[in-house]
């Protein structure tokens, strides 16, 4: 299990263990690993994910506007660019494989568990500072690329989930993990320094990681059914 | 049922009104109206609208952050002393009478409801202009003064609620929700003019005011049980 | 000299003297305290001193916006409240004095120096955190504060500009600075701990208290002509 | 004389002639145009511009905050892009041709033109919608375009100064002026309809271009030398 170059991650996963177990272990995560979720399942999941990445796109594009230094600058600017120009088409090309086009996806009326999380993200960052608003993006992009790995390992190759399960198991997203550690590393020193958990923001730090987990959990309940739109 | 002098208002709760009656008229209210409310429904409820008031005191202050005229300033300034001054000790009282300290409150975990809602009116005025904001905090401000003035005429004087219609039916919140319909109107005529149906924003700003009914909605489901934090 | 409770005021202070110093002993201030500043320059200053409280009153309200204890957030809001409907008026009340008409107020045209410290300071909020946004408002509390109880020991009785100095050198301002400065203080424990020199932010903090420091001095040598709108 | 496609731009030109005159036509303009500009004035400007470039991207990412359209927050989000990856390198190696460094210019002390200026534009985001935003971020933008296309027909080919006269009229610079045309056409439609002038809001947009032109006229003057940081 790796911390994708970020000790700072490494600590808040350990502290909000419960939570960040129960969103990369959610039933939908190991259905979708075994192949036996649900087509509506993922349908739902997929076209909310669409409105999600779209509001994630706005998130990194925040961490542009609160970036001080050109390096943290360029580094949230390339992930902008990713989300709109790589993953967005990669999820209108998996939809399309579904039978849903983009136009209906446009269309798509966002659930509240997709409000609540984007919204909250971007909270984070308007109320605090750049650490705080990598912190609350965190669990989605190191979470997406430990699933996508540990499924891969697992995943049967006549799972009709592989190329979702390959797209966050793949070299490019776990690169972008990877740079994204870097980020939130090169981001905590220069406001924290080298002790995360003994500074004073630790505690209010892991409860925005613990709530984006909640959040992400919730997400994936949605995808479920337990809630609709 | 009073426009509480916006026209504006009063054209977006006719457009969007089945998402305004599922609100306004939801079981958890006729409950509440008829006594018959579960008390530990009730307890949630307040609870979390003491969380939802914090962040919603922030909200108005993102309308001071966004007025370009002094008078709007004042205005929304008003309101933010109003929400932490009155409404929250308020809550803090009627809390302290069901038993709940204010060290309790201060401990409640959000609830999705609470930060699906009041995230997504903050990152309204974020992402869009003073009117946009206003038209996503309308719903919660008109709607408690409606709600508020139609349970005072049906409610029992037994009714255990009875505290909670009154402060919402009374005149000091009546008035509150005037001012805002003043200060709604005098931004919409500043941003699209007096013809707000026939603007191009028309169509956003409704679907803003219908994603605030809905979360409303589910705001209420919370109490009920819906779901839990 | 008051650090008003703040030792990480004293410490700003001392860190970035020249700069304060260049501010709090401007010839704008000096002649102001011997009475024998220009009545234009008094009256070029006064007009856009007015325009500058519009919108340092928004940056209070950013305060508000990024507050996450309710303690902090109703400090906030005080001086929301106080900027507004106090200083604000009084500068009002010394304009009708000179002979300038709150219309003429409002008509008054931003001068760059107006645009250039209020922007910043905004924006401090916008890309940092509560401390940074307190650290580029503090120049100007503590500033103000500083002057006023000087010019207050130093002026004759006959000093035309009298009503100013009294106004900040009086109690009421005064505790405003005693309230800004214990605000200040519990967010540095809880943002940076007990020791800010030796935090990693240190020399951030720093030069956005001396950026404010340079541009108060700017906004004097306006007053002066040096440059006008 | 182009209009880049965009009507609005052309009517705030028309309406701000005597701003975007004193902008596009001053002085260092024309030194520059001609070939005698002081060597150290074009080296203080292009310092300086490259603080104005880290801030300007900035604002841009902010513009991706705003869309709410997916087509929107391409076009932003490749202007991003373009300002850090593209112009941005561009600055340093023409101040490294001038004997100016990268870390150099990371050193340079922020100008208050440049301060001004840039926190004008972050603030019109923040506290107007994304048409405030974008007709803020005009004169930059379209200014350069048509500066560099007029002085491109008139300087020798012996100017110093060519590099920089046809990086702005050369065919990629003039596309990104169309794209941004195009992007600010798009967005006036939905926010404020086909005839801008008749808008309630076009005072106010006006307003902001003329500040805005103000600004860029202020930052010329910095580099003749007027003010210093």
């Amino acid at each position: 299990m790796t911390d994708y170059g970020s000790p700072l991650f490494a600590a808040l996963r350990s502290a909000e263990a419960p939570a960040w177990s129960a969103y990369v272990n959610h039933r939908f995560v190991r259905d979708l690993g075994a192949g036996t979720l649900a087509q509506d399942a993922f349908h739902r999941y997929l076209t909310q994910d669409y409105v999600f990445l779209v509001h994630f796109a706005r998130a990194w594009a925040m961490a542009v506007v609160k970036s001080d230094r050109i390096a943290e600058m360029r580094q949230a600017a390339a992930t902008v660019h990713a989300l709109i120009d790589v993953e967005m088409r990669l999820h209108v090309e998996m939809c399309a494989a579904q039978g849903v086009s983009e136009a209906a996806l446009a269309r798509t009326e966002e659930a509240p568990e997709t409000l609540a999380y984007t919204r909250f993200v971007i909270d984070a960052g308007l109320s605090g500072d750049l650490l705080d608003l990598l912190v609350a993006l965190s669990p989605c992009v190191f979470g997406y690329g430990e699933i996508g790995a540990r499924l891969a390992h697992e995943a049967a190759s006549s799972n009709p989930y592989a190329p979702w399960i390959e797209s966050y198991a793949g070299e490019d997203y776990q690169q972008v993990c990877r740079e994204a550690g870097a980020l939130l590393e090169a981001v905590a020193d220069r406001r924290i320094g080298p002790a995360p958990t003994g500074s004073p923001r630790w505690s209010d730090l892991a409860t925005t990681f613990r709530t984006a987990c909640r959040l992400e959990t919730d997400f994936w309940a949605m995808g479920l059914g337990g809630r609709q739109p």
